[in-house]
């Protein structure tokens, strides 16, 4: 995919694919045909419905689904906004290709491909305190990255997030498209402390002061106050959507950096996507809340990696394994409902 | 085992073992250590902490899960208060057995074996508006059939059950057990319509007067308005934890048929199980309230048969994936967190 400029951007989200309804529909027929009471599958029955309608099919799959995980570094992480060093950012990528994060346990035990993609975590963006995060060229780099990343024959992505830092952009990128106050958005993070949050509260405060009127515009926002793997997760998810591929939303950082596309095309922007898990970060709830969108999970998880969504992939297999398992009251021959 | 009556009954729920605490501190001190932020996969430290507590060693394992559905038939039913005719038990029965059933393809979804028990669902228990469901030797056949179906080597149980007519025999039991009112216990189940509704609360408002002060005994509460299944699932779950095997408990009927654990032996009684998911059933929310338990899932499913917590091993799968693959910091040589 090449796109010039922020126009190109626009152009692209201005002319999204409907999605199957049809498809829908016929898998919503068949849950209501399987043998159990209507309904009775709560939402799994959803799952599986959300997958036909993208997937274009009555009987989904999730045999080939993909978790995506973008790495970046944060310049304003100077201002001690983590309870963790800059250097994690390289020795957790180091440990996605050894096998020993909770990313890749989770992806192995569900029989999901993981894909890792360095943003640039040796390019720290700006200190968005001072100076735009990305420059044009940077954000459009890092959408494409995250396009590309896509290859548009999965039947399932997750999207997940590396960057020491990046609960703080993600609170400013909230911030920016929702208002509100600071204290509104920022968290505790991987950990910090009462003195760490009010670092966090102050950052993204002379952030909006830094950036004025540009934080108006959805794009211009996550060019400001995102960061590389930020950028890379709204392109990825702009591509899934393009490709009208089904996708499992993570926490905090992954909505904020798609969030964008539902400030620009309404919820048909992130139409294929459904929210995985409730992140224990509280900026999370009011997030969800105001993309309208109610999460499968709510376990209290804030480890990032995509791992929320991963762990959602267990009640996708379950979807699935009774949508197309199951037989019909025809096919099983047992009595249905009585009439009253 | 052999049980003669309900004093042997009552003497092992008196003489209960105790849980491996130091295996759970030693699975707690390994999430502490592992390649993450303290605490930061919430709820899934706790399956695992769990399961290293029952199972009595620091990494557990769910390789042995297995799915016991007991199945019973009521005579209440011909009050009107099921939307299915007492037929369907015996196709689900056989069901269960070709496989077609939603039980059928979660327990094969997430590698967990299923075993099907028959209560005698070709003789239904009494009808308890006007006499005890079942005399003492009854319940006692029906709580051994439950405690024989262990056989002891589990990594972890789930409880399912089928039975027409069996959430107006759990609603009759947790009042029985937690006071109230009918409206506060009946719920639409497989989905009645109101007036099927108001047959369910008064058909337990009539055993509430026929069984008096029968009802303020847990076990003869469970005769005399549960129903074979219930008994059973009672008996399989006091097995689970006299052998120290961690039990994912289902919906309403299945915690209602546990309940009388909690009402005899407090909080131990039931201090191996985890809740699994909360029901559609309304009452159920109240029930787990009362037994000071907090679903790990609410995804409205309202199918019976053990189907939310088989869904549930979706996330003991995640938890115990990231709890045994995850390394450690040191093993992994990522720095820690920072001194603030």
């Amino acid at each position: 995919m090449t796109l010039k400029d922020l126009t190109d951007l626009r152009a692209l989200i201005a002319a999204l694919p409907a999605p199957d309804d049809a498809s829908a529909e016929a898998a919503s027929d068949r849950q209501d045909n399987l043998v159990k009471p209507a309904g009775s599958l709560g939402r799994l029955e959803e799952i599986a419905i959300h997958l036909a309608r993208w997937q274009g099919r009555e009987r989904p799959s999730m045999d080939a689904t993909r978790a995506i995980i973008f790495a970046g570094s944060h310049g304003m992480t100077r201002h001690g906004v983590s309870a963790f060093p800059d250097e994690v950012n390289a020795q957790m990528l180091a440990g996605f290709g050894a096998g020993f994060a909770a990313i890749c346990q989770l992806t192995a035990a569900f029989g999901a491909e993981l894909t890792v993609v360095d943003c640039g975590i040796d390019t720290p963006t700006e200190d968005f305190t001072v100076a735009p995060a990305m420059d044009e060229t940077a954000f459009m780099t890092a959408v494409t990255l995250g396009m590309d990343a896509v290859r548009g024959n999965e039947d399932l992505l997750v999207f997940g997030e590396m960057g020491i830092g990046n609960t703080t952009a993600a609170a400013a990128v909230a911030m920016a498209l929702f208002g509100g106050s600071p204290g509104d958005w920022v968290g505790p993070g991987t950990g910090v402390d009462d003195a760490g949050l009010a670092r966090k509260a102050d950052v993204i405060q002379r952030a909006r002061i830094t950036h004025g009127t540009a934080l108006n515009d959805p794009l211009q926002a996550l060019a400001c106050v995102g960061g590389r793997e930020l950028a890379a997760v709204f392109g990825a998810c702009l591509a899934a959507r393009r490709h009208r591929i089904p996708v499992l939303l993570d926490g905090f950082i992954i909505t904020a950096a798609v969030a964008p596309l539902h400030s620009i095309a309404g919820t048909d922007g992130l139409s294929h996507a459904l929210a995985a898990h409730q992140s224990g970060e509280p900026g999370h709830k009011r997030l969800l809340s105001r993309l309208g969108l109610d999460p499968l999970l709510s376990l209290g998880m804030r480890l990032g990696e995509g791992s929320g969504a991963a762990t959602a992939l267990g009640l996708v297999r379950a979807a699935l394994a009774c949508h197309n398992g199951m037989a019909t009251f025809a096919e099983a021959a047992v009595a249905g409902k009585q009439d009253p």
